[in-house]
């Protein structure tokens, strides 16, 4: 029986196009249903019924909820193509520990940046600096997260790089001054054609926020 | 050459006793390093140079921190003996997925629940027992979360039982007519060895708190 993958996402989550380049990483096709934000249908509802979130990525029926998590398990359903994880037990813990720093440090100040005014954004633009700082420590001179070769970190940190126009543009800031190496990192990332395939264009996220604004009520 | 395993810690982390189960479980001789939660020394600032938090697992003298991350590190490191996650990659995520939950959802509401008051302090407890009857219902009546084996999902909850007592007093609430299966599987686990010698006794805890609260400067 072949394989039925189906992804439950919404196109502007950086959350998602983790699970999207995951998948085309290893060329498994794959059912993208995008989903309305504002109203979860009830499928979502059943599939992630604990946190009510996508990405969902449903593979036979079976529902693997968590964007970080849907990485290892497709890297472990498909382990032939393009492995995600290091083998070395030391380098998967290293790559674990920084996606979890990624899902745990990137997301607060990036909110701040095009949803809060004054002193708020500020600190939330501050903050995005020094984190993005500390990855780009982190990387140092190699050519991805994990060394020559793509993969689980690179995949967590990507999607934010298609909200970096939208976030310069809300919190009238400019982010390669500060980070010239990830900025070239993440140029390299999108010449990657699971990459350029998953992420949006830039200015369609630009276009998109001021209607998030307006939607969740702080416009 | 044998292995130098060295644990930093804190005897009340209930994230640290995580990691000392995990050691436990694979027979791993290890270096316990008690801390001081209010003057860190250097050594573990070197060690955990970016959340400056223990526990920090150090393995022939290279660092590996966060308790889930550390959980799987010790289990891909010693596979031979007591496989504290599934091998098959489905089961995986899911406990990948309830190892996540405890880390976002049991926490933050314990910390209400002795260290707040009032309103603050009775949504903390409401809020703690919906979470606990999560995680009773997806334990439903399996004898561990993965089934028949003792492994990482219990890992992960486990040191908070030993914190039970505690919120009990502070908070003015009894949490076994909430939740008596998971009460009942809490007993199994503390029958076990590796649980057994790592988790202080509960009354130590509750001597505990004050003491905490007095250093963090909220009584």
């Amino acid at each position: 029986m072949a394989d039925e993958v189906i992804l439950l996402d919404y196109w502007p989550s950086m959350f998602g196009m983790r699970t999207r380049i995951a998948l085309e990483e290893k060329n498994i096709k794959f059912d993208y249903r995008d989903q309305d934000l504002f109203n979860k249908d009830s499928f979502l509802l059943e599939m992630n019924s604990v946190h009510k979130k996508f990405p969902v990525l449903i593979h036979n029926g079976k529902p693997v909820c968590e964007s970080l998590i849907q990485i290892e398990y497709i890297d472990e359903t498909w382990p032939g193509k393009n492995q995600l994880l290091p083998s070395d037990p030391y380098q998967r813990a290293q790559a674990r520990f920084w996606g979890n720093f990624i899902d745990n440090k990137v997301h607060g100040p990036t909110r701040l940046i095009w949803g809060a005014k004054g002193e708020e954004q500020e600190a939330g633009k501050k903050e995005f600096i020094e984190v993005l700082k500390k990855l780009e420590s982190e990387l140092g001179e190699k050519t991805y997260f994990g060394g020559e070769t793509f993969g689980y970190v690179d995949i967590a940190l990507i999607g934010f790089y298609s909200w970096f126009q939208a976030f310069e543009k809300f919190g009238s800031f400019s982010i390669e001054p500060e980070c010239p190496k990830l900025i070239a990192w993440a140029k390299r990332c999108v010449k990657r054609e699971s990459v350029a395939k998953s992420l949006p264009a830039s200015e369609k996220i630009t276009e998109f926020v001021p209607e998030l604004k307006k939607r969740i009520g702080i416009e």
